[in-house]
């Protein structure tokens, strides 16, 4: 199991939003719906075996994690469009501590990067951290930001984290994802 | 300059589509912005010294193809609406054989993929190629195609094209275009 998370520092939390404006009003909802396609589309399949996980971190509050699971996942198309769709109807589903699905393969909870980040062991994807293809093992979980850099609190929270970086130029969130995981598909040939 | 010309086997050729729906009435127009998006974003930046084409060949027809000339681009955004939305004004605009000028970097003539191979030399990506790390010079140029296979007259048309492969799994065009640019970037170091 591959696991990536991406924080979306404006993404809103509630479903108050329109699907027609997601880099507006829904605070930069296309980077983390490209993030998603770029997690789990294959030419004609899905990579069953990732999980991606989203933190959202906009207005109104409290912040929520929304789980896309690869094994489970159902009606997920590459267009951002319907991915918004996806995201949309989970932030409309009430929700507590705990993950609740609101369509096949996607959850949410509340909570953000603080508790994500007690559960998985990530890495950081960062245009400073060692080149992964020089890299040894690599960790199965690697955590990106949108595109917004980490705020003084995430960077506290992840300080200790090993960073990867996917090449010498600094790329956004998809593209760093769609990378790192050819390197994967590489490595398990 | 890296050139990069996607085949849109059923995109739309005139402007009588919604941004709404990309994927259904657009006849897929979703893949070839996500093409875009690929051949030109970097973090906070775009790639100036890319050429993308869009070769229509969807309903009404005649064929057509769009240029996007990053040295010129302007209004590009990341979201695929907004792409969506300046082929869209580039499809709205009557055309003749030589290219036109819709908005900045964004350009429309009639023909297809015919012309284009006959003005630049390119590889074919293709999942049957052989391995971008271990090619030796790269050519400038790539083709690749959408969701489709290339069909028979396209077989043709490119059977004495050398064909690259990005890696050992089969990806969606968009994600092709971003391992090979990594590969780029890597060898301009």
């Amino acid at each position: 199991m591959t696991v990536f998370a991406v924080v979306g520092h404006r993404a809103r939390t509630d479903a108050s939003w329109t699907l027609n404006d997601m880099p507006g009003g829904a605070g930069r909802m296309d980077v983390l719906c490209r993030a998603v396609n770029a997690a789990f589309f294959l030419s004609h399949d899905l990579r069953r075996d990732v999980a991606c996980y989203l933190v959202l971190r906009g207005e109104p509050g409290p912040g929520k994690t929304l789980r896309f699971t690869g094994d489970r996942l159902r009606y997920l198309n590459p267009d951002e469009r319907s991915t918004g769709s996806l995201i949309k109807k989970a932030l409309a589903l009430p929700c507590g501590p705990e993950f609740r699905e609101s369509t096949p393969g996607v959850s949410v909870r509340e909570g953000g990067l603080a508790r994500l980040l007690a559960e998985h062991e990530f890495a950081l994807l960062d245009e400073n951290g060692a080149d992964v293809r020089g890299a040894g093992q690599l960790p199965c979980a690697f955590l990106v930001s949108d595109h917004l850099n980490l705020d003084d609190d995430e960077r506290v929270l992840t300080a200790d984290l090993p960073c990867i970086s996917v090449g010498p130029r600094s790329l956004h969130a998809d593209h760093a994802i769609t990378v790192l995981l050819n390197e994967l598909d590489r490595r398990q040939q």
